[in-house]
């Protein structure tokens, strides 16, 4: 596990007490929670943004509530959630792998990278959040990290960014009880240089 | 029209020629076509959200995309635009009514003031965009301008802000051609003290 700022991994009684499983919670689902309580205790204002619907047809029954009756799924533009953290703009995109060995870069599509070098460019956070399901195990990965990967896709075909990498250049985001992914703990640590 | 930073109104080529009218344009699909300029021209990354809908039913014909068959509106819970512009978190609702002398506050809903006193908190700004259709004037207001009607709304029942103060303590937005809803020049005045 590489700490930022040459700190060492302190083993925190919460982060490694991995009674609480979270198997059986997706990734998104954890990350909802986390955003939940983080906005509970007034700490950060981060959303998922909804699934882009084109909508074909809608029935208005009388006295009840309009009926979507045709739509198909888009694809998003950007990263599933954003918002807003000391003073920071905060994006990311969350991806879990089944993976062992590697996480494999087809997960992440090209205009999710420019939005992401868009926001790096004008002065916001980007991150990816990576869970190896198999490992159990949720990693943050910072847009600048990644970057390089997907232009090496590009250039050469490469097919996925090694485990073990990641586990080097990514941060083991803790598992808590109220914050199932607590990935703010890491921004703090990257960017704000405390805990 | 009251321009920051003591400023005199100056009326810019572009902004009195109305010839080229936004009659006929939604306010959503001017301020979705100013944001893509904005994008194109890498000012901001600056998105409307999608529509939240809650789906019911899927259906996944052979060989064709899943449809949804059934799914409903639900109310968003936040504001409809966010995005990143200079470092700053931006954060926007956008409404436009036909009244000629108020703008209704039954527009605006609790959770998105709850959301908007967050943002201001938080670092980012937060502000409402009002276009007054039969005027053809599209107005910024401040969302710290916005809280006391709103809990005078609470308070006595205030049902409305008349559409002298918005004129007043709003900005007006210039229309151009190319930015049909040019908010972000109202952002740079009142917020980087320039054009």
């Amino acid at each position: 596990m590489n700490y930022p700022n040459g700190k060492k991994a302190q083993p925190l009684s919460n982060q490694t007490n991995q009674t609480f499983s979270n198997r059986g919670m997706t990734l998104e689902d954890d990350i909802n929670q986390t955003n939940q309580y983080y906005l509970d205790v007034d700490k950060a204002v981060i959303h998922k943004k909804p699934t882009p619907i084109q909508i074909v047809k809608v029935n208005y029954p009388k006295r009840s509530a309009a009926v979507i009756t045709e739509a198909y799924f888009k694809q998003a533009s950007t990263t599933d959630y954003n918002g807003l953290y000391r003073n920071y703009y905060l994006d990311f995109e969350a991806k879990e792998t089944k993976n062992k060995t590697s996480f494999p870069l087809a997960n992440v599509h090209e205009h999710q990278i420019k939005h992401m070098e868009s926001i790096v460019k004008h002065g916001g956070i980007a991150f990816i959040i990576i869970r190896f399901t198999v490992h159990n195990e949720t990693y943050l990965l910072e847009a600048e990290k990644l970057f390089p990967y997907w232009y090496e896709k590009q250039a050469s075909g490469r097919k996925s960014i090694p485990y073990k990498e990641i586990k080097q250049t990514g941060y083991l985001i803790p598992f808590k009880y109220q914050t199932r992914v607590d990935y703010l703990s890491i921004i703090d640590q990257l960017y704000f240089n405390n805990h």
